[in-house]
């Protein structure tokens, strides 16, 4: 049996404080579809941290809340920039299409994850046209595919070269993708410029911070906001039992334990970028480890037990999560030693 | 602040039974999306369980999971007939045609939610015609939003015609929203007759049993279950821990936890039915008690603490859970006793 | 065979005038996707008619004009009401839904299909719910689909119901469905109230009208005009050779063969209808008769020949067009005649 | 006023024999949507010219008819690979996303516009994962976007690697888009190698062959014909006056009217590949002519009075058709001469 410690972040289980908030949840009727004081609670926490004024909903998973983010932010007929190779366009089966029937992707190039300023300049030159869909939107990602991170300038940059496009029809509206928000920002990102720098709607991912299922959808555009819950009734996203969405997120921010577990994260990818033997394909910022790796040798480490993804860019990736332990990063560490000794 | 005990069961929290198996799933790394032993465990539950052979998958909503079962039945131009009170049909905000790309929904009349089998034959009458979506699906549902109860004749009926439905061309996917199955099955319903009878996709509640949020969806037609997890994936119900959908099955069916909640919940329906003043709109089947009430009785109703809906067909309606207790019966009885000497 | 001269309006040939129009307009190269100068020509006497500033673009058929429409003005967890019998309501196959991605419909009642303004208010009386998909259109149809007219006042009147829902968002969008706007106008309606009372998108047919296949969509409200061009041509209703679906409308509109040819469509009508054996189930305002007859009755009459639709509400349809002559109207009087002595 | 001649071969008026057909069409009463004689005729031709038994349609515009061919293919969570310049990916506003409701395109590479047999293979390589949309149909494009013609041979080749993948499930549906169908068979495509090949659904255009807007849908594979009616009403391309796009067929077809225009547009390319100036960017095998042209050089012949497109492939296209002259090419040919002296 494959051990899937570092397979990807969601491997792992539930933090102890978000199953703790979870049974704490779970006492009594509350009424549905996402008008309990639970799920009031925890949008509160959630403002706080952020410092903004926004709505805040919970959903069951990070495919569904970006693309109902993106579905919002874009018609059919338009289109969304993004890194080619965000989540968004390589790893949701199509479900911005899906949701946003048939809007269009467009990938655009930069180093370890993070967008290309001088390329997101040039695919919003030059006029529409009747044949290609208009850009209408910006997706970003904070920490990003490869585990890099945008700081507070570079992410306010790139809003605002969004919010100058064609700016008397209002600019691009500005998607965060934050799955990993808390690696992020326990890597020093200051989560204030969300809110400050203009991003219209944020996804908080809970599941792979520790939580179970759960992501929660941030809208800073609050005239975004308006018949937002029938859109995610519609979606299959409003939850009848919705504080067993909140709840966890309770149980991580209450005492600062998602970023805790973040910073655990993150350090255990430092320990084990500095045990790699093989090169890595891009620098360590979070959790994520990105060596290159020829084809023999990864199913050399399959056969000796470890499951690891080969990704987009053709590196082999290790996630490391709160529940990884030093023992399995120097265990894992040793296996690849040996692999490439 | 009002109370909900009674407005809806999914105000319900989670049943020991379900709370413990979420707790002791969360332990090790899982591979995610559905592959993990755990899911696979409840799988086979829910197949022994319905006596079929059958793929399962585990989504967070039943919204979703209906929308996805018509979505893989219908195709746009393309229709689904259900009772016109059917929950696809007035509660989940056009979800169906929003999966199905404006997949149509045909309302049949029929008592207490059952839908008349003359009704139906007179829907499937005539030749298609270009300008109107032709019937390609019927959607069931049992216990129905009413609290009757198909008993395994009479939905093997139905089944039957809609299997006779153009024949030739394969008839019409039959697909049941089993969102309280277990309450029918408390009453009498006899489970195994859902494959023997011909029903392609089934979905079985667990949010309304008790559980916190996951339904199962039960591909029987194994020809619908290529690519399913793609189709999935893709309408953002793929979730990567699917574990945490899974394992509340697995509390709820090894030792029959299911039944044995839903027959209390439907003893406490017949409990409040026996006391109740109001004039009794449908026969209490299962969990539900829906009463003829004015509007200015219903807002004293509310005055009083007590939350209820007032539903479609125009009665107000009294829901009963696993954990409601024959004390607060009593209680909501006297109240109602009070309202109507 | 069959005659299908009381079929339809579209069961006609097109008019000399737009065969002529379409002959004159095929003379050397032009600019495609509607940038060509016979666009512009046909564009600018529509707006003279209807003496309203909008843009104006050419598509190929009605069904795909007002879905296109009806896009524009409501996202898919939204919807359009419009009267029960409205051509989008029970013609188009679900089309307003496929285009719309689920968006729906919600029918209101009214006398031989007028929108009964009672109705309206009811629709619209409420909060939003989560699981309904909340109004965000008025669709109206002038003539209506059972020929009787609104006039300037009446259509005022509806819309500025439509524009004072929830009037802090903007109100309802409102759609003009002109599929025989024409033959409204030849009866007295004054088209120039569609602008000033308020119409957003406006759809003038030209297919019944007398014309080969095509249908002017005019922009009332500007700001649903940007990125229009790119929503046609996703939508497969931005023709190359535009040119062919404008050139028609100069053909009837520079020289008013539009309403004259409808007037006497109107004036066949009326002739038939004072021939008519059979009770009458609607006024005859414009084109069309509308009785009522037995299914015995019906069947005899096609025996004899003649082809008519049965309709929506149950009466037996007969359409007069630019084509209709007085010698058929008489010869299919007699037959009327002939079947209730 | 900018010059048109070479800008496309949709900015040339109709042929002669289409308007003759529509005129000889547009007599007498018919009845709708495609039950009419005159469609019927037409559709005799296409299948006699193909020699194949098949079901067809017409429609209003190319890129409606390979969406709605695509959506016939594909389910939403499904791909379809083609040339990645082909119209159907560069050209058509993400129509078929939008019909297909997010179906997904996947570019493969080949020399001028013709799929690269080894690259198809490795598309088709590997297995289904949940997080990206399974291959479902191969579209095809003959003449290609470059003016290239695939034999019968590879066409056939192409088509029975489609059809061998995931052979036990049916393999890959195949659609060509034959927007430029009579270039290729004036230029010794055999087409009767479409039915035989295995293609499943063909679009022949009759725009850019000269007819007024309208294009044939050629249902190979019956099995797909259930309901396409429906379909097509849904989809707004069902036209109620259906003889308007067929006559131009009848007029094109019956005495060999498109193959001789066609020869002649192929003609007239060769004739200016020839004169050519500028080398080109792909052989000149139907109509198009492609070069390679820096683009102050396009600005002065732009300036000079002749509109041309810069194409995706950065080179500049010359597009020539029935109504091309030698002395427009030879007049063309003399400008080019002089910015290239």
């Amino acid at each position: 049996m494959a051990r899937y410690d570092f397979a990807s972040d969601n491997a792992a289980p539930a933090t102890p404080e978000a199953m703790a908030a979870l049974s704490a949840a779970n006492v009594g009727y509350a009424s549905g579809y996402g008008t309990d004081a639970v799920s009031a609670r925890a949008a509160d926490l959630i403002r706080a941290w952020l410092d903004a004024d926004a709505e805040v909903r919970f959903v069951a998973s990070g495919t569904a809340a970006n693309s109902v983010a993106l579905a919002a932010l874009c018609r059919p007929f338009e289109a969304v920039v993004a890194h080619e190779h965000a989540h968004i366009i390589t790893d949701e089966a199509g479900a911005p299409g899906f949701f946003g029937q048939g809007l269009g992707l467009i990938g655009l190039p930069g180093a370890s994850g993070r967008i290309d300023p001088t390329a997101l300049d040039a695919a919003l030159a030059g006029p529409d046209v009747s044949y290609r869909q208009g850009v209408a939107a910006l997706s970003l990602t904070n920490a990003t595919e490869y585990g890099s991170v945008y700081s507070a300038g570079e992410l306010c940059g790139l809003t605002a070269q969004a919010k100058g496009f064609q700016a008397k029809e209002g600019g691009l509206g500005v998607h965060l993708d934050g799955a990993r928000l808390f690696n992020a920002a326990a890597a020093g990102f200051d989560v204030t410029a969300i809110a400050k720098g203009g991003v219209d709607l944020l996804v908080v991912g809970g599941t792979k911070a520790g939580m179970p299922p759960t992501e929660a959808v941030v809208i800073l555009d609050r005239a975004l906001a308006r018949r937002f819950d029938i859109r995610l009734k519609q979606s299959g996203q409003l939850p009848s039992k919705a504080r067993f969405f909140s709840a966890p997120f309770i149980g991580m921010l209450e005492d600062g334990a998602a970023l805790r577990h973040a910073a655990h994260a993150n350090a255990m990818a430092a320990r084990l970028a500095a045990a790699q033997p093989f090169p890595l394909a891009h620098p360590v910022e979070t959790n994520g480890v990105f060596v290159h790796m020829d084809e023999p040798t990864l199913k050399r480490l399959h056969a000796a037990g470890w499951f690891a993804y080969r990704f987009t860019d053709g590196s082999v990736r290790f996630m490391c999560s709160w529940a990884t332990t030093e023992a399995a990063v120097d265990e894992l560490a040793a296996t690849l030693g040996a692999l490439r000794p």
